[in-house]
């Protein structure tokens, strides 16, 4: 008969936001080894009475205290070298949050935490760097089929802003006036009255996301799209 | 201090196939308890020295002996009380296999080894109808952006063949014209000479999917999109 094989069971997050028109992911510095003082993805060992949805929110809270407003599993990491010390099966979630809870402090595990432009990352411990990538390309593709880049905007933002979380993002432009047809020809938008000034142009109107139409919608068989 | 947590760690592995125009998925019968000779996924748990991808590969040529054409993680399952025993997480797997490897042999943990049409499945053990649901969720949306239909269909098959396979999972009607123009404008089929005779029409050519020149076109920025 096999022995019973010994396997660790971790959860880690891929956490993004989006400050000053730049798409960051969360980090925290770890305190103990191994890679102690290297920047990390947040996350750890699930418990025996936890689900894994619950274990990351509780890794989260834990060593970031940051509030997350979209949290979907991304994809579990297996490999037999990828911790030093035990064989580890990390389950990797991917998340996003709105810059109304951007606020983040370190706390038990983490030495320290913070955002990082995706543009200027250090070096990460484990295999984070493969996790970090997985989770980019998933958000790259989702963005194009499913309104969750509302999910990395504040609850009211101009036009500009959206269009400017697509470019940058998708790393591409857009043609801008099709972009704007389109995503306002879906009806999931709600233009408020309150306007903004942008630069030296004239004000311009806020949107808020309308997500209780977006799902009544999608049962009628609505399909967000814009490749 | 918390308690090192005890969870084991395991695969299981959703398995279609393409019988006589319908979806069929691998099931075997289990020899043991718990659920003793009721059908379950292929799986099992991961050896503490191999990948996850060669676990499902073990456990799939240990308990049915069938021959993979195509595979991709799915989706981890965590509940806490997913199994009546322990605490298990299984990292469940998509599988496609082609008509020329259909055949099956039960072996060592299963007792039996069946195809079973998915509208006609029967009770299955633990949460695998949940992860069978999953799968075939999964299935159709990629069957939309991707063109692994091709990997449940025999290497040389009759258009009708691709259509029926779309309309069967997809369950519902295409219209046949613009499906067949769609298909073909990609430039990924190869026309063979050989002809074949469909009831009672005309004897209609072969065609065979051109993988090379479908990674090609990738590489270019082709995207398969039949929605």
């Amino acid at each position: 008969m096999r022995k019973m094989p010994h396997i660790r069971v971790a959860v880690d997050a891929v956490v993004f936001g989006y400050r000053d028109r730049k798409l960051n992911v969360l980090l925290i510095k770890r305190s103990i080894e191994p890679f102690k003082d290297s920047w990390a993805l947040p996350g750890g060992l699930v418990l025996e009475n936890e689900s894994l949805e619950t274990a990351v929110e509780r890794e989260l809270k834990e060593e970031t205290n940051v509030t997350i407003d979209y949290l979907e599993q991304l994809y579990t990491f297996g490999n037999v070298d990828r911790d030093p010390r035990n064989r580890v099966v990390s389950i990797a979630y991917f998340a996003l949050v709105k810059p109304e809870h951007h606020l983040i402090k370190a706390d038990t595990d983490a030495k320290d935490v913070a955002w990082f432009a995706i543009d200027d990352l250090p070096n990460l411990a484990f295999d984070h760097q493969k996790i970090f990538e997985t989770a980019k390309n998933r958000l790259k593709s989702k963005l194009t089929y499913e309104p969750i880049g509302f999910d990395l905007l504040a609850n009211k933002f101009l036009f500009s802003d959206l269009e400017k979380l697509y470019t940058t993002i998708l790393e591409k432009d857009i043609d801008r006036r099709n972009f704007r047809k389109k995503i306002l020809s879906f009806n999931i938008l709600e233009e408020l009255e309150q306007k903004v000034s942008e630069g030296r142009g004239r004000p311009a109107n806020l949107f808020k996301f309308n997500q209780k139409q977006y799902f009544k919608l999608l049962k009628e068989g609505f399909l967000f799209d814009i490749k």
